[in-house]
């Protein structure tokens, strides 16, 4: 005789969860809440793992995010991994840096999750795109300098620099471009074709977190910048005329043209 | 002989808090434990009165925003008041709506606090930009679909429409319009002019509050809807192809076209 054990069934939920830019205490009381709640946290490299302390003392923690560079699951496995552990064991909290859905691949999980006939919840999370400059000094809106801003990723699909760029390069606007490091010869050369190449750039690695290292200038100069302070991914680099207001800015133009 | 007063001096401090789009608990930990801390809060509209609840029994509670549609107070005597209210009593929060640095005129306060002398800190918060679209089912990036957002002010110093405007219709980006309903006939005729009046909008009223009401329709019919539902401000314009990510879409334009 076969036993056909019944499916243990915990209603399953799915809460995806911004941490925020770095620092722990940047998390909403709402996702703090749901990591209290949670039966199982998938979590992305970028959290502080004291995000974990909030967590039940029988919840299952996995990380999914990369480990030596490499993703150590793909999205597609994650996916399932949700669906899974949803079923298994009730609510599962995927905790992702910043706010999940600014480039996040938020809305891919949860329509994933959603089509399993999972309860899906959101709860946002401080986007290092505004909060990453805001907190070096460098407002992403200020008034009578910038009406807009403009996030951009560097990361394509196709790997290719996003023609949005151009656009945004001839507005008014504070642009964020993140993910873009890879990217920024071609960024440098834009502005040098669009005859814009003194438009200031300031450049934040590890932003918020006591890791943070900051480098500004022009776009005619920014490239020997970052290789001098030898500054990597992740990154956030923020173009306009807002950069200027940081104090550390015609401190740091002075230093360069020493060189 | 007359006779002075010392100064009394209280370490002068200034913390600059976003409080989210309206969910008292989109506020984050770090913000809410300023206000714990804080010998005065000065806060703003479109704040839930329950995050005063996590003030010190003594502190100081002062409403600073519109009254009868009127300010009560205007930006200088509020820069006045943090000032005033540093040097008497000590920390000071500034509590303000979504995040203080999106045409939040925080930078303003921040600045006028420390020409003073006084110590100034910056607690981000989540967006009403990001978070409202995200929460009422529209990822404002999406893979394939929006590579890019824009974040706009509808309400600039010369009350015009920004000309930023008409560059970001031209490209991929996902548009997010904020304070911008009393330019809306303005956004319509742009896309018209621009050959491009099918695009997807929807509009979000007081969102993330219980109060939230959001209309969607195309640059074609967004103004007859508007007015059905009677939509007004505090409101969020969402332009772009991921508009139409949205469950509510389909079914609403069937409906308009019934009329």
């Amino acid at each position: 005789m076969i036993n056909i054990e019944p499916i243990k069934y915990n209603h399953p939920k799915l809460t995806l969860v911004g941490a925020g830019p770095g620092d722990p205490d940047l998390i909403t009381i709402k996702g703090m809440k749901a990591i209290s709640d949670a039966d199982v946290v998938l979590y992305d490299a970028l959290i502080d793992k004291e995000l974990l302390d909030y967590t039940k003392s029988d919840a299952i923690k996995v990380y999914v995010g990369k480990r030596g560079g490499m993703r150590s699951f793909k999205q597609d496995q994650i996916n399932l991994l949700i669906v899974k552990y949803a079923y298994e064991y009730g609510h599962v909290v995927r905790l992702k840096g910043g706010d999940p859905f600014v480039f996040g691949r938020g809305h891919e999980e949860l329509e994933y999750a959603e089509n399993f006939g999972i309860d899906t919840h959101i709860i946002p999370g401080i986007t290092s795109a505004i909060s990453v400059p805001t907190l070096k000094g460098i407002p992403v809106t200020r008034r009578g300098i910038s009406e807009s801003f403009w996030v951009i990723t560097g990361s394509t699909r196709s790997g290719k620099l996003s023609k949005d760029l151009e656009l945004a390069a001839q507005s008014t606007a504070t642009i964020i471009v993140l993910m873009g490091m890879k990217n920024l010869p071609e960024i440098v050369a834009l502005y040098r074709q669009l005859g814009i190449s003194e438009t200031s750039v300031g450049i934040i690695q590890n932003g918020s977190t006591k890791k943070e290292v900051s480098v500004f200038g022009t776009m005619d100069n920014i490239q020997d910048v970052v290789a001098k302070k030898n500054i990597k991914s992740p990154a956030i680099i923020v173009i306009g005329k807002v950069v200027e207001t940081h104090p550390e800015l015609s401190e740091l133009l002075a230093e360069i043209n020493h060189y």
